[in-house]
C-alpha cells in the first residue's frame, strides 16, 4: 500500500488533537497525530506497546521520561512500551507527526 | 529518546544499500535505509513482521505486492507481513527512507 504525502491525510479537530490513519496492520499501527496551536497529548504511557514520532510539519514541544524537547520536521522520537510522554503544539503554526506503535492498540 | 535530523544519520554504502538503526526496541525496529543512484533492495518479504517506510529524501521506485510506485519524499508505504516488496534508487539523486519493522528483526 502506498499512500502519497501522508501528511496531507491529517485530521485537525478544534476541540483536541486529531487523529488518522494511514494503516492498521498485524504488528503495527501507523497514523497521524495532528495539533493546532495550543493542543497537547498529556503524559501518558503504553504498557507493552513501544512508539515512534517522526515531526512532518510545524514544531513540537515533546516530554519522554525525563527528556524535554523541542523537536522540528525531520525529528524522531521513541517512547518505550512503559516510557511516560506528552506531546505539545506551542504554536504559532499547526503540528503533524507521523505516528507508529507496535503492537498495534486493540479495539482502534 | 530523541533523535534530531534523523536523516542525516543514514549511512551510505558503494557496494549495496547502506543501513543504520535509530532505535532498537523491544517491539519495533527504526532505522534508515540510504541507496546510491542505482542501487536496489531485490523483493523479499518478511514473514510475520510489517515493514513501513517513509521517505525522507530523494525519488524511489517501490513495489509492494503487485504495485509499482514511485515515491517522494512524504510518501508513505506498508508492506503487510508476507507481502513482497522491493525498492530501487532509480537517480540521480540520493535516497534515504525511514523504515519501521514490527516486530523487530531477530539478531540484527
Amino acid at each position: 500500500m502506498v499512500i502519497r504525502n501522508a501528511a496531507s491525510h491529517a485530521a485537525f479537530r478544534n476541540d483536541k488533537m486529531g487523529k488518522a490513519t494511514l494503516a492498521a496492520a498485524d504488528h503495527l499501527f501507523a497514523g497521524l497525530n495532528a495539533f493546532e496551536p495550543g493542543q497537547e497529548h498529556k503524559l501518558h504511557t503504553h504498557a507493552g506497546q513501544d512508539k515512534l514520532y517522526f515531526v512532518l510539519e510545524g514544531v513540537g514541544e515533546v516530554t519522554v521520561g525525563e527528556q524535554e524537547s523541542r523537536i522540528v520536521p525531520g525529528d524522531f522520537v521513541l517512547a518505550r512500551s512503559g516510557e511516560e510522554h506528552a506531546l505539545r503544539n506551542p504554536g504559532p503554526g499547526r503540528l503533524i507527526v507521523l505516528v507508529v506503535m507496535a503492537p498495534p492498540p486493540s479495539g482502534g
